[in-house]
């Protein structure tokens, strides 16, 4: 028959399943998906596959939606499937989360089924998909002003999910199920013109092919091939260039060399930004379009000591290094009291501080490593707080006589302005301490009469990749 | 004013003139052109332009159309500007070329506009086009499946023409021409909905922005932006890789990199294929989608010998020393009889075959050069044919006894298949005499008793770049 021919083709093409596969068949119980039931039913044998439904029902539509659910349920029990189902609710979610109906329910519906997968250790996700759904995501994703990510539709295969139906039209399924005498569930919420996508389903697409192309759909699928292709070239070299130019990768901070980053094309400009996002774990959806084009145009100015905040937590700034792309100050030093009494040892953001506190017993021998420091713990007390640089802040440096500002002990030093921010300060009640690796404050050094010794040391923890 | 600001800035920030420019400003009349004409005469000092008024009359609409150019001729005295009209016949020409009257309309204003362009010796040619026809252009494009060449839709710069008021909308002219109080002409063809384009503005554009996005034209130019900066990744890409891949351009032929063409992602082997066939000077229109897709799949076989038609001239096919694009045989080495007598040289199809009959008077020295062949005359005669290879073809070669198809000939002495059927076969009505630049026959060579000598020279034109 030649539509589970050519199924059997994609799937193979695209080497969508292999020998033994454990795949998950997402049936709503909608013609699309009962005729993916049966297909792969008929495709059991021939791909050696163990197969099981799975049926995600919303929390919505009142009984249609639990017959939907009893339909699929005793559908599975005729083709001798296991059957599993959750119920979800999408509308609470879409309230909470202000997102779409449909994009609540999508979400949700994908969370499901990944949670599914894992518990049943089953290696694929079926959906029935078909280049009638592939038409319409690339018309709506070109409606709201999408690149070629957008315009590339939904793919065959991303992880997990497949979509062995992306070549058929819904045509061809309807021809199927009637061949085949299937009987499927109308959801009638599909055609209610509120929801977008039925809108471009039933009047758009037909409006469409009326006056301007008849062949819409095969021209649109083309179309995600296209853009499927440019996509992976623009991954390809954006891919590229990320490796040459980043120059520090930690698990929240990444360095990218400014001048090279310039000489891309600004397309590329966006893959590396988005890139470098992506390592950091920084939603996608905190980069529109609006954002990305300020931090393009901020980084073009390349304005050392620029910033501007990508999201409540990461901040992007220009810097002698290049592009500094890191979890905020704020966030990753809390500003925090605590006594040296209390313990000997102190974990705060990325760092580590370590102390003792001894008897003076004889000559103190000082090293070079500014990662330790010997002071006079009768000066220092054990009430300590530790914080991060504010502007104006001021110490007496080591062996000086006068307040410096910090800042300028910064700047003479050529301290990387993004450095500046993340440097612990030790503070006691009786002024700043200790610059945390740099400079410990005159008053709380050493001196002959000192009794008792306090020994810091502060590391980084190891958060390299 | 803030309109004439942004028109000076997307002048300035993609340097679309330049000090003591002279541009031509395309005016039909209509209210777009209107307003670009009063603008320039506003930035005529600013730019210290010199300006002239061009019109074309596309001899359709009858006399509302003559009212247009006596409207625009009036319009540009009053500006105080030179004048230039020209009127095609678009009716016609879209007859003959069997196409669209839209399309037939463009392409001869546009030779028209060039052949003012040349004439007047005028720099650039500024056309009235807005971002509400950026819009509409990148619309019509999707919807015919365009990829990012088409949907990055007009560019303000390309070549000599200029689009300076491409980031101003429709409405922004129309407050513009109304605050200026303009008068301009209304065509009423713009209103008729059989012309798709119009289809696209009145019916198609509106509809979308009620249901799908209010901000659909800002969108739509949004979009011509990213897949602008594609086109130029891709641009890029493909141009290195073309630079890399090709081994050999001459005029009328190219070779291309096998392996390493089949190593690129398939848009990018588009783009080689497409940069390719420009160097030949084979028309673009010869490459659709179907054609392309064929080339790629032929390539993708790399089966030697396989060969294809790109378009009645030009030809793709598969050797040994990767993809051979080339005008055909048949075209390059006409079929051709002529008598030596007659004249002393001929020029066929990228060659210069030259010949002299002298009188035997001593002994005779071979050369191992296989351009320049000696002949018993009284053999050969005077009455030659000039042709290609024809499977089948048999010759004695020199020195041996029997005969051998010129097919094993060229095989054992590994002859590329690319250029064995532009390999010219000089026949006699005795037989094939010489394979041209390879071996004579030998029937044909100089023996004790040959009284006239025959000197063949045959030499491949220099059709190098």
């Amino acid at each position: 028959m030649a539509l589970l021919e050519k199924v059997t083709r994609l799937i193979r093409d695209n080497q969508l399943i292999t020998d033994r596969d454990k795949v998950l068949l997402a049936v709503s119980g909608g013609l699309d998906s009962v005729a993916l039931l049966r297909i792969f039913s008929q495709l059991k044998g021939r791909f050696n596959l163990e197969l099981a439904v799975v049926h995600i029902h919303h929390g919505i539509r009142g009984s249609a939606a639990d017959e939907d659910l009893d339909f699929v349920k005793c559908l599975s029990h005729d083709y001798n499937l296991l059957f599993y189902a959750k119920k979800v609710n999408s509308k609470a979610f879409a309230k909470s989360q202000k997102l779409s109906p449909e994009e609540s329910a999508r979400i949700l519906r994908y969370q499901a089924f990944e949670e599914f997968l894992q518990k049943l250790k089953f290696s694929k996700l079926a959906t029935a998909h078909t280049a009638s759904d592939q038409a319409e995501t690339v018309l709506d994703h070109f409606l709201r002003g999408s690149g070629s990510l957008g315009l590339r539709g939904m793919q065959k295969k991303r992880g997990i999910y497949i979509r062995p139906l992306l070549e058929l039209t819904r045509e061809d399924l309807e021809q199927y199920v009637k061949e085949n005498k299937l009987i499927f569930r109308h959801d009638s919420s599909n055609e209610d013109l509120k929801f977008r996508r039925n809108r471009i389903r039933h009047e758009l697409i037909p409006y469409l092919k009326e006056h301007f192309n008849p062949n819409l759909v095969e021209t649109l699928n083309r179309t995600a091939c296209i853009f499927s292709e440019t996509e992976s070239v623009l991954e390809a070299v954006s891919e590229k260039a990320y490796r040459s130019l980043v120059s520090l990768q930690k698990k929240n901070e990444i360095i990218v060399e400014i001048d090279g980053f310039l000489g891309y094309f600004r397309v590329v400009q966006k893959y590396i930004l988005f890139r470098a996002c992506q390592a950091l774990e920084i939603n996608r959806n905190d980069l529109n379009f609006d954002k990305v084009d300020k931090l393009l145009s901020i980084i073009a100015q390349k304005k050392v000591g620029k910033r501007i905040d990508i999201n409540q937590d990461f901040q992007l700034s220009i810097d002698h290094d290049g592009i500094i792309i890191k979890r905020k100050a704020s966030e990753q030093i809390p500003q925090m009291k605590f006594d040296l009494l209390d313990s000997n040892a102190l974990k705060f953001g990325g760092y580590e501080l370590k102390w003792s506190i001894t008897k003076r017993e004889e000559a103190v021998e000082f090293n070079k490593n500014r990662q330790i420091e010997l002071l006079d713990f009768d000066k220092t007390g054990s009430n300590l707080r530790l914080r991060t640089f504010h502007p104006g802040d001021r110490f007496i440096p080591l062996n000086f006589k006068g307040q410096k500002k910090i800042a300028d002990y910064f700047s003479d030093r050529k301290i990387p302005h993004h450095l500046r921010e993340v440097t612990p300060i030790l503070e006691s009640p009786a002024g700043i301490v200790w610059l945390c690796g740099h400079c410990i404050d005159n008053r709380f050094k050493v001196r002959e009469e000192t009794n008792r010794l306090l020994k810091l040391e502060i590391k980084e923890s190891s958060n390299e990749f």
